[in-house]
């Protein structure tokens, strides 16, 4: 049976303003997803969900009461609230009346190995947005997932979650610190290719093995030298220009659209 | 001389904290913008300056303090200010102690005309990180400016500033509605290629010319009927995956990075 909550202040609908904060996430586990797009992904890739909350009164997409009506009848956590209550967690402007609250799902670089195929490594990302966008792009581009090292921003970050645009569901996500995948790369020799900003080989005229891990230096300083010692290979995007950088997000877009054409040209 | 203010309540301060407002923006004609590099950038592409506010305890780049000491003798705008003042405007957790206030500088479609290369066209552009990385992107790949169609955020928004990162000091912004862009276009026959999620040409199977403007819908409604009436060609990026769009500034840049390869390869 569904229940009906129309206090903001109730504790369940504080537990899901909180997971704002990363440390809440963290100690719950927890993440909040809002939209209808973003639930229906994760409903579809069969996340686990702790809770779907809808408002009727501002739910008017067909698809997303269809979402709601297909949920299995043991499914416990539907919560029905009002516009008032949907408003006070929501994080977007016109909210489409849909959201979850989803287990955070975390993968390690045994994964890696076990599902071959192509990857980014993002050293010490800051920005939650660039983190989305860039699993955004893993995923249209057939990408397994992300390996964050160092002090990354956390992609469960409601503007990772966000710019992910569900792909936060389709990518696997990896924490590890830079000793780790040194040990781990030297240990199971996975094809490396680091981004960098300097003579080497020219992104396009690189020819990217079928299973590889493309490395991003943060935004700030881009790789260093302890990253450039463990690549195999180094490309260069060439840009003219003043401002002589790319986004983090759009030189790893590149890098990927690069290789994604690469695989299509090669059948 | 140097004028140094201490409080941050001083007037001349309180009216640069407001530059975030875009009110405030739009009556003053003027736009906030911090960082070294992006003051330096402002100075060399000889931009018209109101004010330069530096913090000494805070400015520890040689190249910072040059750019202070390299100023003309006759500016009058230099003003030196406390950390506690330059916190109270700075934007950035680890304040690098030089900013400035610039003025805004707007071109016309006639602008297009005059300085013919690539230019984007953006319908509705809402979320101004994207349209500083757009404009980041453009500058990497040569690319003129950025013609805003309909309701879009300012490019002189903090974060679209930001995310410039320079390129808002070299690339040409024209604000216009789509019936000026439409009349302008109809007369000058100006080369416009629309970007489209569908069956048509893909990004890297179109030879574009070497003038052309790249048309982005916006990010909720892509381009509507009345945008693809008006371009001379349409191109898609191939994709698979759930997502099935990519961020407005990563499929922009996508396409720039194309056409900048193209002209490599014609030499």
């Amino acid at each position: 049976m569904t229940r009906q909550i129309a206090s903001p202040s109730n504790p369940l609908i504080k537990e899901i303003r909180k997971l704002r904060n990363k440390k809440e996430r963290e100690n719950s586990g927890n993440f909040y997803v809002e939209g209808i797009r973003a639930v229906g992904e994760a409903l579809s890739t069969r996340q686990t969900i702790k809770n779907i909350i809808y408002c009727q009164e501002l739910l008017e997409s067909d698809f997303g009461n269809q979402l709601i009506s297909d949920l299995p009848d043991d499914f416990v956590g539907l919560i029905e609230v009002t516009a008032e209550v949907f408003d006070s967690f929501s994080l977007k402007e016109g909210p489409q009346g849909l959201a979850a609250v989803v287990h955070q799902s975390w993968a390690s670089l045994e994964d890696v190995t076990a599902d071959r195929g192509m990857w980014v490594a993002l050293e010490s990302i800051q920005d939650p947005g660039n983190l989305g966008t860039i699993l955004r792009s893993l995923d249209a581009t057939g990408g397994k997932g992300a390996i964050m090292l160092g002090q990354s921003t956390d992609p469960y970050h409601p503007s990772a979650v966000r710019a992910s645009t569900g792909a936060i569901f389709s990518q696997k996500l990896i924490r590890t610190d830079l000793r780790s995948f040194q040990e781990w790369k030297s240990r199971t020799g996975y094809p490396l290719v680091g981004t960098y900003c300097g003579d080497v080989t020219p992104y396009r005229d690189y020819n990217y093995p079928q299973d590889l891990i493309i490395l991003m230096g943060s935004e700030q300083k881009g790789l260093q030298d302890e990253h450039l010692s463990l690549c195999d290979d180094l490309v260069t995007i060439p840009m003219n220009g003043s401002v002589d950088s790319l986004n983090v997000s759009v030189a790893a877009s590149i890098v990927l659209f690069e290789i994604y054409d690469q695989k299509g040209r090669a059948g």
